[in-house]
């Protein structure tokens, strides 16, 4: 497998992971500090969403961090299967989640005239809006992952 | 680039460009029918999304047509990029406007009881779920045109 910026193991691919992990953080911080997000299922979803990306890319960025600094090849055709689907069901269920949360919030905002929730609606939207950001770099390493497997 | 199935110019790529484009036209229509679809962005961002795919698909099921019948290859590398940066463009666009919409179908069906559309409602359902029967085979052609072109 030829090796090129994003793979595993390399600087980008980390780099990748980390903004993963750094952008799925704020988005469950801020959704769960409303408490009141239980009572409507898409941003219960969001919170589920987010927290399986959490762990998928932090755990997959301690294995990046180990192979840049011992400067070791993550290119097992086995190894890179499982990150190809662990990648494409994380970034699916992500633009889901913030797709279908997105929806409710335009539907407040725009189509009802304005949001019912108070201060809650600024928590919601900036929850939503670092739940995209998260989903970007996750659907460029299923990209990559895609295309380092395919290439062979 | 090796031929196999699904990848354009195959009975099996046809199948999957007619399979899109018959199930995005009912998600246009019971949608449409509605009348009230307007007050509601999602739902008009999903009429938006199913028209953009019904046309890529038709366009494309048109061109398999031809090439399985005359036996023809479509395999030059600049239609193959074509084929995938459309096909990834419609997949995400689906998507993303399947869930927005069913966020808010959620919403109204359980969130807060019941729906207040009245006979509307039901064609809403039916809507979104032909615009998710429509993402499968959208994203297995965006799969299989990433595959294509990365094995060369």
């Amino acid at each position: 497998m030829k090796e090129f910026p994003g793979t595993p193991g390399t600087v980008l691919g980390l780099i990748l992971r980390m903004s993963q992990f750094i952008f799925a953080t704020p988005s469950i911080g801020y959704m769960v500090t409303t408490t009141s997000f239980m009572d409507i299922t898409a941003f219960c979803y969001l919170v589920a969403a987010m927290g399986l990306q959490a762990i998928w890319s932090f755990l997959l960025a301690l294995m990046d961090a180990y192979a840049v600094v011992r400067k070791k090849v993550l290119h097992n055709p086995a190894l890179v299967s499982l990150y190809l689907v662990g990648d494409w069901v994380s970034a699916t269920l992500s633009l889901a989640a913030a797709c279908s949360s997105a929806g409710i919030i335009v539907l407040y905002f725009h189509d009802l005239g304005h949001c019912y929730f108070g201060e809650k609606c600024r928590s919601y939207q900036i929850s939503v809006g670092f739940a995209f950001l998260s989903w970007i770099p996750t659907s460029i390493s299923s990209l990559i992952m895609l295309w380092l497997l395919a290439g062979g």
